[in-house]
């Protein structure tokens, strides 16, 4: 099982439409496949340019580590220096805050990974959660 | 003027449909806005997963010289070191070939760049020529 | 489908044993799985230090670009400088000589890569391509 | 004395079976040479991909370093910005927890070093030791 690009764009489409009807700041969303290697993403009017590089650096993070970024967070207070050798070790490309959280499959498997970034880490995280759940998958924050 | 997600959706919309139509190999498109930003991107089922960076390395050299594809590419056949060096300056993510398209809005100026990879350069620059106009606005392969 | 560990070092093993029967130079063998990422790899006794970089290169380009190393190695013959700028994009990371191989699957799905070193690069792709045609997949060198 | 790929298998093969008679996660397994360069490497199914990246950057400091993973946490959790300098120094490498241990020859030697990730930081260590001591060498986690 894999991520198809319907699918992306579904969770893409709840992702943003979460923070709209909550009237969070735009929420920008990148979806990854399982390799994390980019699928669909999209950057709304009055978000500042870096959104892209920060969306995927979060659900990259994700995909490589197999948790997602509230974990990977958790993980970097405890132990700064195994996050920033971490980081050193993907190319600087793994942003550990929630926001990137993992998309599962029916039988649990990691097939990809979603990047929101915007609004609070937090409000990031709960919009990429909505957009995984209503194209039927298992979000893992 | 600026380019809107809206518009940038409708250019990648059009742009996979031509190749479609035209039974081409699945077409991956990336829109960005005039500083070399991403806006948006689709890579279609079946695509192989590196498109992303080959779709944005034609856009991005676009805009950062101010110069479609084809005339990047008529430059590095004439003057190949120039164009070796001028990806040193760009940090190696400018792609020099057909498919790299630049946006100009009515005014003439230009507002974004449009990359497209999947089937031969020129069937990629002229899908990306067909969702630009579709969008409204004037192509510069 | 993808790939699993077993049938990456059915893969390994047969390709190291092709060299060894033929009496070429000892060969280093890396399997990817189709987001380019190491699976398995082996560099046998004598084999110079490197081994590992160029194995992977040969794959990874495979696989982010979708062809084998032959077919690359036509391109950058015909192109050298659009070799050079993919090379640039994907951090200088693609190695475009015979060697580098597809697997595909049953359905023709590219399920990753394999990426031989140590003799010339024409025996290194059939040790690859050998390797793989024991493990059940179809080679695209 | 130098380690032979057949000695690098037997380590991995202990390494991977400790973990699994354990009930631990799947453990990712690296070998490097006394030069720091990877002599082989398995990641079982069900890991996530970015285990190479992780289980050599344990393995490569140990090697650099002279000084097995647990000893490099000590340091960091002493010295935050000295682990962060030399990490700096090796352009990123090194991952300064326990599951990089070094391997040491009959003479006492330092002939390559083993990295392990999956399980916790310390069982990805005993595995390693495991796997060293019955391929005949000492293990300095």
């Amino acid at each position: 099982m894999s991520l198809t690009l319907t699918a992306a764009r579904r969770i893409i489409e709840v992702a943003m439409q979460t923070g709209r009807q909550a009237g969070w700041k735009p929420l920008s969303v990148v979806v990854l496949d399982a390799g994390g290697h980019v699928l669909s993403f999209d950057r709304p009017d009055g978000a500042s340019p870096g959104r892209f590089e920060i969306a995927r650096a979060k659900a990259y993070g994700a995909v490589m580590l197999g948790m997602g970024g509230s974990a990977q967070m958790a993980r970097a207070e405890a132990q700064a220096y195994f996050m920033a050798a971490v980081n050193g070790v993907f190319g600087g490309q793994v942003l550990p805050v929630p926001g990137g959280v993992l998309v599962r499959g029916a039988e649990g498997t990691v097939i990809g990974a979603v990047g929101v970034t915007g609004d609070t880490s937090d409000n990031d995280a709960a919009a990429a959660s909505a957009g995984i759940r209503a194209a039927g998958f298992v979000a893992e924050a």
